[in-house]
């Protein structure tokens, strides 16, 4: 079996795991305060150009997104998403469950249009009744999207603009950022560091076992540790996710890891483009979404693990192949000899 | 000035109001088990040919409409709405704050399309990743909508099938439920109660000076008198609004008040179409949403008022002429005097 | 049948009731922007001698205390209170529904202990484990209390001083504040402007049909109105609780209804102990607790109303009688008659 | 230095990390559904002796007890525990963020009183007023308590007993599990899962990295994983914890760490109590509490690490030394070494 179905289907990259292994028997202390997290953080804070910054290691992204946007929300504010976004579809109602309403605009490729950001927020500040209604309080972004796609450097500037002239703050859902930032895009981590008042830097999907960095640039709202303890996210042996981010970040394995997927994933692009595979979205990233007819579907699967993305018309569907620090080039190679071969028996 | 800024610029129908003299000084149990909210409960039972039903009367419409969507929904759930609907929009995220979230679905002319919500809801069965999402578990419609449009009784009885094909109950807001009640639609009280699995029945707009009724024609979820307490909703004095909707119903005044404003409202869209003013919506409710030129507007105001509703074009705006009981004929043909003499002066 | 089982079981005292009348027909703006609200403020800032304080009006008790608690506290905060106090016992978990804890403290006479809430505050300071733990973000205090008893002006300052010195706001619930400003205290309405940071005037168990005044001395939250329209407080006809408080306060009724039930609340008082009748609290109040036989209460409730308040031991039980703006001197000496009368019997 | 200060210093028992070695390159499913975790299960099913349990595995300790308080508790409830339960004191109000209040009672060397509880719930349902306050809807106990103390069989059958008899279900936090099950008391997994309607076997702090396994042996609430989505629990890589159950369970493993941590803290006590040290509590399991003068603990900390517990007096305190699977015979001989050293040089 070939395995394309996502980015989390094995372990860890073995230098996480060996760096798990060294460290099990030094005594530490606990809630993230033992020295493995404290050098995650300082390396952390040198890729972001951010010395100021304060980092927290959380185990889960929907717990890291709740936490940030119901930390930095106030009661009378809910979060601006794309409809696509990951916290107004697939987290269960996470961000409502703190008492906050995500307001949803349109996503065009996955990602919000600064034009219709702004749009939003002047004509809320322009209707007589919005004392009414919902302030938008924050704005959420994912990096890449739920589409593999990806904002560019200058529409990340106008987004921080219009936070900025807004008087909100910016956050950013890097559950792959590895990938975003390995994708020939013009936006490093220290522009995200500097136009961003948080964001995450993803662990899960990007190589470890657990965990996600979230990172507060400019500080951390005040008494933040209470509040993770509070929702349930303040790990007993934080070191967990702070020797896997010191592995990760140490000596650059973080963008290794995206390099790596990012070129397969580029691969297996190609190779679909050149076989006539339709692609749903034009993804940079380590996810590509081909269309492919179901009968072929059926048959691939039994060679080839994938996810289902979504229905295209009644006979074809959209899914995902992904790529990631487990995926090997002859993987690929595999990959589309079982198309071809597939392909051929029709 | 001429009033048609909305449906509840004065106090309550003189009738109501006299219930209250009336009553100031009889002694009565707290809580809403006194004999005035006893014998209204009575009353709003007949009237829904609703024998079982459990009424409660909660002192404003957002409060109501959070009770009951907090009270019937279950953790995972969310309730359905048109994106227009007013808990989607205009009541600050309360239904968030209760830890829920709207699912928002398109609005066709203020209404849910039945079709439209069957399929949302077997698409989201469909999706092989539906527990990772909130779980549709309540449809939401106001009747009239905040367009003054209404469901007609087909619409109605397809929406009440589908949520019971799909096992959700379903919840009518009716804060202007007279005036629905009075447009000559096919719809009763009594269809409400048979088709709804909880419904309000509204005062606030209706000639009370406060006060919903809400009524769970099959039974109301357990413990909901606690529930109502926790949520801040149950009055010392459950009287006050008791006595209120003794005067409402005990002798129809309730359906006389709703067909008296929308008489009076027909009588304002039959002028304005008269005088060739577009209408917004073709509302048969109380509310009229005429569209004019901003000029003639600011002039209008110095002698009618009248609420804003929204921009339309650069040049005009769709404001909101109201009735309700307090308006009487003679400020209709005042009305179109002063639009005559402002539409002449141009 | 005499009344005494509480304060709240006749309509509204007559001036009251006669405000409404004469204000029904006067259009007025919504949502508390009417003119009888705006003069009802400003009286009340007079009565206060606190010319910049926001006061809002809220329909009821528990409300006004889940959002002056919900909304002064911040997410990783808890509120001290008497383990009595009604925000830990008989709210039925508004508190908590907003997500936040009540820190119940002992409990002396219904009030707070300066120097136990002190050596709280200095505990949790003192603890390496504190930020495991809600942190004490606000003080709640009732005057006057369950109990019926007060705290003088030197005990409120202790407290005043004490959250000052912690940083952490002081909130008066007031619910029977008439009673408490009439019963010969040294604790005047500017006193309790002076120290607290918000507190509530309550009308419902003064004299009113509904509706708190919630007032902050030094100004409200940020976007206050939000949160209010949030938790479901807004009324649209905000003019029937502004109504209400302008009659309460234009010419000093609120002082007066205050000084009449506490004046024959102590005849009751005096009449009790005058009968060798035991009280369970020496309550300067409008309520008075006697302990009585079960057996005689048995007899004592066909002619009289009161409230029963706990046991007290296997064969009597301590019992509230209330007085308010409703109560008569003449009835104040039937309840004496029929007492002896009972007790005669014996 | 020697390390006493939690259970929780080192990273996981070797036998631990071997499984995830051993298991890193094997593709799995997410969120749970993998080999590892469906395996675990089933030994965690056996050794329960609950064929027809519901296992779930999360992340952390207060996640879990939040999830399982806030999944099993109805809106108009709340969980009763000891004044001392980790919930009501040490997880900074996470029960209370999900809406619900902690209800204390008094807690006896950390355990609840079978008496008390009984007759706590009897007065709540006797209090006419009882609609208007929290309803007890779940009772919370801690095996071992925060004390490292025990509930024997005979009060965990009163417990269960009692919570049957009011409809209510019992919850066990088993954050220690593993040294209760250890301590030669009569309490066996088995008895738990009769007994109680959910509960935690801990892994965190009884030899693995991260977990707790959430035990509902007659089944979990409807839609639970949904419910543990939204509040941010689910893990993508559940692999991560079932395999490390699947460790601790699959040839008993779990109990072998207890019976060595209870072992050495046994010997830890009487060797304290030889030496005439008094100890806070007579705990039989691997934490130990005993009282030692300031001077003498700040001398201590140079060679010892411990957890402060809370002063005992002016001039001592009580302190934890805890033993887990990371210590080793030889330390509690150099403890001893260096305690006589110190108290030599007095």
């Amino acid at each position: 079996m070939l395995y394309f179905e996502n980015d989390y289907d094995r372990g860890c990259h073995p230098r996480v795991l060996k760096k798990l292994c060294d460290t099990n028997l030094i005594p530490a202390a606990g809630y993230g305060d033992d020295e493995f997290s404290e050098r995650a953080r300082g390396y952390i804070r040198t890729a972001c150009a951010a010395p100021e910054a304060d980092v927290f290691f959380i185990s889960g992204g929907t717990q890291t997104n709740a936490l940030a946007i119901g930390g930095l929300l106030r009661p009378w504010e809910g979060v601006c998403a794309a409809a696509s976004g990951h916290i107004n579809v697939h987290e269960a109602g996470a961000v409502e469950f703190t008492g906050h309403k995500v307001l949803p605009l349109p996503q065009r490729q996955g990602k919000l249009c600064p034009a219709e950001l702004r749009a939003f927020l002047e004509s809320f500040y322009a209707d007589p009744n919005h004392e009414h209604m919902v302030f938008p309080g924050m704005v959420y972004i994912t990096h890449p999207t739920e589409y593999g796609t990806l904002h560019g450097l200058q529409e990340l500037e106008e987004i921080s603009d219009i936070c900025k002239s807004f008087n909100i703050p910016l956050y950013m859902d890097g559950a792959r950022l590895a990938y975003a930032l390995a994708a020939g895009t013009d936006v490093t981590l220290p522009d995200i560091a500097r136009l961003c008042d948080a964001f995450t830097i993803g662990g899960t999907k990007c190589g470890a076992l657990c965990g996600e960095a979230l990172v507060f640039p400019h500080g951390a709202p005040e008494h933040f540790l209470t509040v993770i303890k509070q929702r349930g996210a303040l790990m007993a042996k934080g070191r967990l996710i702070g020797a896997q981010f010191e592995a990760l970040f140490e000596d650059g394995l973080y963008f290794q890891i995206g390099r790596s997927a990012v070129e397969l994933a580029l691969r297996i692009k190609a190779g679909l483009l050149a076989r006539g595979v339709e692609l749903f979205m034009d993804s940079p990233t380590n996810q590509q979404f081909p269309v492919f007819e179901n009968g072929l579907l059926k048959r691939l699967s039994e060679k080839v693990t994938y996810s289902f993305w979504e229905a295209r018309g009644a006979a074809s569907s959209v899914i995902r192949l992904a790529a990631s620090w487990a995926t090997k080039p002859e993987d690929v190679e595999a990959l589309f000899k079982v198309l071809d071969n597939l392909r051929g028996e029709v």
